[in-house]
């Protein structure tokens, strides 16, 4: 019997021991330390998030149990938060029984690593070589995947890219409504699943901007659509990354869903709407909604600043301006366009 | 002064005189047979479609005054619907003065070519020649506009595809919220323009089906968006057309706009709901609303046949076992998700 553990467990750790579970692979769900709450309201009944009963037969464990939340599996699926990441990456490395486990990552975003923005799974190779003297059997998950819906079952397609030649069976993990297709292109699936969530907050913004004024913004959210497209493109061709990838459902497709719904989307909506950029995400971080795309878009533009990209990248220089330096929204979204 | 045709006054064509008169061109507008009560409908005050004056300056002529219309115009829009291209193109032939125009080409679609499904510009091009013994200065005019938003000066990205060397001066049609990228890709323009209403159909039919419980299916729909995207490609590949161009504003930026808005999308969203397919066409002719997508579904698919890759194509497919077989919607999709 094949053995997993997830994790984190929140919207997207959750969500995705339902598939596991429907294989019949045992899930071990192991929350961090902001998880607390999340499992003891499990244990009660509900996921508070997914609003609905785990899976029957997923084992839920505490912040002080990583080693037995290990123990014995053949796969770590890691859905902590970006900025979670490194902290708990390195406490997997002291796990025993890691080294020869497939690693599965849906966190999305750059980290910070020894000062400086980098890929998760670049920061990850670096900390896992110095520590076993080889490289992680390392996937990247991505691709348009709202957590609540996988947990509801809804058709849903994901893309795991491969950073390593050794390919793990990853049939094992599809289901009728949880494919998966799988790519070669590792840093292409996470570099997408990193800046899509910054784009992201554009489509908000000029929703927030014009929603409420008869809907009449579609051509300009299209217009911003196809350009985040076009920027994603390029960080990827200048990453090493297949530029391609950007055009698969890993790329637009994920853009796609951001674009219609979840929290970087609602902060976008907020800033759009006039809220100044920074008591926007407080505010979501009371509700405990994290909208990642804020702190990742601080991260980014440092990312593609090392890059010497940036120039390249006028939409972002734009988002930036507007979220960081608080910038009027319309005035320079307007600007941007009339500038194509 | 420069002088501008534009031959249909429904939505689109009547936006067109917006970003025209504003440049400082002298613009007639000329409606087809069915446009006449949209004429007098602008005479006495508003466009009925766009629910506002054309600007001051556009001289309207009915359908009997073509060549009036047309008289030392340097620039001819053709915005007619598909069905009403090629009965409209054989009367401006007619005309004096039309073989030295630029002409720029809104219509959207595959049209009905001798018994055979054609790309408009190609049946144009046989006509052009046949009558004059030279190629027309012909551009495809595609991207993601919305008529009514650019008649209300929502920034609006659009791309002008050139399918001759000789290039005409586009930059003479652009304004501040109507911005212009020409390619020499026109034969791919316009098959995005007219196969994205046919892949909208599916985005809309997403929409009606799961819309109303809790609009849980974003991860559905985006799998159908990318999908979408991958064949638009596949079609282009096909047609002698630049793949890449389905990347651009001209490609994925309209199937963009046209699944999140219109009468591609509202005609898809009724059959999602359940209403009979020709019904909900019939439906929507009485309330003056053309979905093109429902006529562009058989003529694309029989287009797609000629180049015998209806196979590579599923989700056309199973489109078209939706629409035209009217089989059941549901069952269809997850079938074609659960087969990724």
């Amino acid at each position: 019997m094949v053995k997993a553990a997830v994790l984190g467990a929140g919207y997207m750790g959750s969500a995705i021991t339902f598939p596991l579970t429907h294989r019949g692979i045992a899930v071990n769900l192991w929350g961090t330390w902001l998880d607390d709450d999340m499992l003891s309201s499990c244990r009660r009944g509900k996921h508070p998030r997914l609003q609905k009963p785990l899976p029957a037969g997923v084992r839920l464990l505490p912040s002080s149990e990583l080693q037995e939340a290990v123990d014995g599996v053949q796969a770590v699926f890691i859905a902590v938060s970006s900025i979670g990441f490194i902290p708990v990456f390195s406490k997997l490395l002291g796990c025993g029984g890691i080294k020869e486990a497939e690693i599965y990552v849906l966190t999305k975003g750059i980290v910070e690593y020894q000062g400086k923005p980098e890929r998760i799974s670049r920061a990850a190779a670096a900390m896992f070589e110095k520590k076993f003297g080889q490289q992680p059997l390392w996937v990247s998950v991505g691709g348009p995947v709202k957590a609540m819906e996988l947990a509801h079952g809804i058709p849903t397609l994901s893309i795991y890219g491969q950073n390593s030649k050794a390919v793990p069976d990853i049939s094992r993990f599809r289901t009728p409504y949880y494919r998966i297709r799988s790519t070669y292109d590792g840093v292409g699936v996470e570099l997408c699943s990193a800046f899509k969530n910054v784009y992201a907050l554009l489509l908000g913004i000029c929703d927030g901007l014009y929603g409420q004024q008869d809907r009449l913004y579609h051509n300009f959210s299209a217009l911003l659509f196809s350009q985040a497209a076009a920027e994603l493109k390029e960080i990827l061709s200048c990453s090493g990354a297949d530029p391609e990838t950007v055009y698969t459902a890993a790329g637009i497709g994920d853009l796609y869903v951001t674009a219609q719904s979840g929290r970087n989307r609602r902060y976008g909506e907020l800033v759009g709407r006039g809220m100044q950029p920074h008591k926007a995400y407080q505010k979501m971080m009371r509700d405990q909604e994290i909208a990642e795309g804020y702190p990742g878009l601080k991260l980014g533009l440092r990312y593609v600043k090392k890059l010497c990209i940036e120039r390249r990248l006028p939409l972002l220089g734009s988002l930036y301006t507007i979220i960081v330096e608080a910038g009027n929204p319309e005035k320079i979204l307007t600007r941007f366009a009339s500038g194509l």
